[in-house]
């Protein structure tokens, strides 16, 4: 089992309008709702690679009852016809507050299909609920193969959260993917995690460096046993014990990118649990990712196009003296 | 006791952003919900002037129970400090049905004040649903000093649903206001409602013609008993059997003006109910509107505005004689 976990997790609603007039009145023409939030996200992917998950963070209110609902019916038997079933289990681990969870609203513009997102800043946490959460964790980390922390700290989170919850699952000796970004990313990476994946943005705003080798390797110095950047277009970038690669997608993929990033988080997972070495995890990873910039639906990969991408990452080693980059990489795949 | 009809309700949700960047991730300061739909504005408004009013319309879902209880919050007893103690109350008569309440989000740009709004299409309304609805209405109606049909119509409501409540009301000898647009505008008018409250835009499309007093005229020919256009800063422009009417406020105001148009019909209803002469019906509703423009909170509307405006909203008298227009209006206050 992997356990996911989303401090802040969402109602996605996507709107579909035929053009978004900003200071307008616009009619949205088509209105979806499922559960979100990056961990949740990252679940449900590797539901469909057939790892069983537990989803945990917390929820509340109306909207917390309607991502409940919506969670429960994503599951085998509860899922849309289209989807394969044999989907392993995502179970619901999500922890009741008094708060009401956040609305996040992706208005498509069916015109250009470009998207404008609306996060909600999400409800306070009290202290007796973070403290009620550490104690479900535990038990859950225990018993998973793999912990995942994903995504943005509700308020009244304390930032240092992500490196509390790192300590606890390297205490249980289970390895820890920290997905997240700014402060907690900062404090997180200190507590030593086994794998992050920043975005070329999050890696600039840690280290200083838009240089993406630097960064990562600079991301390492601080505490991150491995480092994948993930850098849009250009796939990813991967500093580890056993040495850097880049990994990009045989072509460029145009589409929505909304969860690509929790793809890529799913695909090192799932690499991670099965043991694969490093250039098959991150071939996996790029996949996904391009399959689910491809999906017409946000946050949803391409299961036809995931399998013809994977046998076509090209996956390149990099030297590990950073001032000879430009020497003529080995190609691995 | 007035009775508003709301047939598409909303739970209305406004976003504070620092600024709205279209075709960008969003982060929402603020987030605020009420129940919403033009016959709540008005009957909100009603309350504040002491009338007793009924809601009703159809109400479903989860964000239809977010919207009844936030009603009974802000009935007497429930409402915020700031508002007065000495409202009317407003009874919820509304009908459950299967499909869920539409939200409306209204993304308030603080850098700019500008609004850009997302309006959900609204559920389903059965035929079942429609025939409950009517009963209710029926029984309503005939209790009502006043009816007030407001809105656009939800999916599976037909097109002449307006012209059915209007002949219903007026069977029931109850004077009966219509605000709404297009083909149920069209429809609805032709079933000789007493008062009707068009917008620039909603009268230029049901007669084909921009210049105000030609199209009111043409507007009751069309089967209006009395027709009040709402022309923005402009005020008001009234064709009654009485006599034609135009009323503006003293100056220009500068605000939010969403809820200004449904001010302007609590302020006709309330002096219809009152039995006041024309031209103090429509200072009436001209300074509420305007007060509500000013307001901070969209749809609100500043007491204090409210009573500075009204003995100074200028009402002229128009010539009889729409060839003779440019001759000297009366002035009437």
């Amino acid at each position: 089992m992997i356990l996911t976990v989303t401090l802040n997790t969402a109602l996605d609603i996507t709107y579909r309008t035929a053009a978004l007039t900003p200071h307008a009145t616009n009619r949205v023409a088509e209105v979806s709702e499922r559960p979100g939030g990056k961990g949740i996200n990252v679940a449900r992917v590797l539901a469909a690679l057939g790892h069983e998950s537990v989803v945990t963070g917390f929820v509340g209110g109306r909207t917390g009852d309607a991502l409940r609902e919506l969670l429960a019916a994503e599951g085998p038997g509860g899922q849309p016809a289209h989807a394969a079933v044999t989907d392993a289990p995502v179970t619901d681990a999500l922890v009741p507050i008094a708060g009401t969870t956040r609305r996040t609203i992706a208005v498509v513009d069916e015109t250009t299909g470009d998207t404008t997102q609306l996060n909600e800043p999400g409800p306070t946490v009290t202290p007796a609920e973070w403290a009620a959460f550490l104690t479900s964790y535990e038990g859950l980390a225990a018993r998973a193969d793999a912990v995942a922390l994903c995504g943005s700290l509700p308020p009244g989170i304390h930032v240092g959260a992500y490196a509390e919850l790192v300590r606890l699952a390297r205490a249980a000796g289970r390895p820890v993917l920290l997905d997240t970004s700014g402060e907690p990313l900062r404090r997180g990476i200190a507590a030593r995690p086994d794998l992050v994946k920043p975005n070329a943005d999050e890696l600039a705003q840690l280290t200083g460096s838009r240089e993406p080798l630097r960064a990562t390797r600079d991301a390492r110095r601080r505490g991150g046993r491995s480092v994948v950047a993930s850098l849009g277009a250009a796939g990813l970038l991967a500093a580890t014990p056993d040495g850097s690669w880049r990994a990009a997608p045989p072509m460029a993929v145009r589409g929505n990118p909304t969860g690509a990033g929790d793809s890529a988080v799913a695909g090192l997972l799932s690499g991670l649990v099965e043991r694969l070495p490093w250039p098959e995890r991150l071939a996996r990873a790029v996949a996904l990712s391009a399959a689910t910039v491809l999906a017409p639906a946000a946050g949803e990969f391409d299961r036809e196009a995931y399998a013809d991408l994977l046998p076509r990452v090209a996956v390149t080693e990099q030297s590990s003296q950073p001032e000879q980059e430009s020497h003529a990489p080995r190609q691995h795949r």
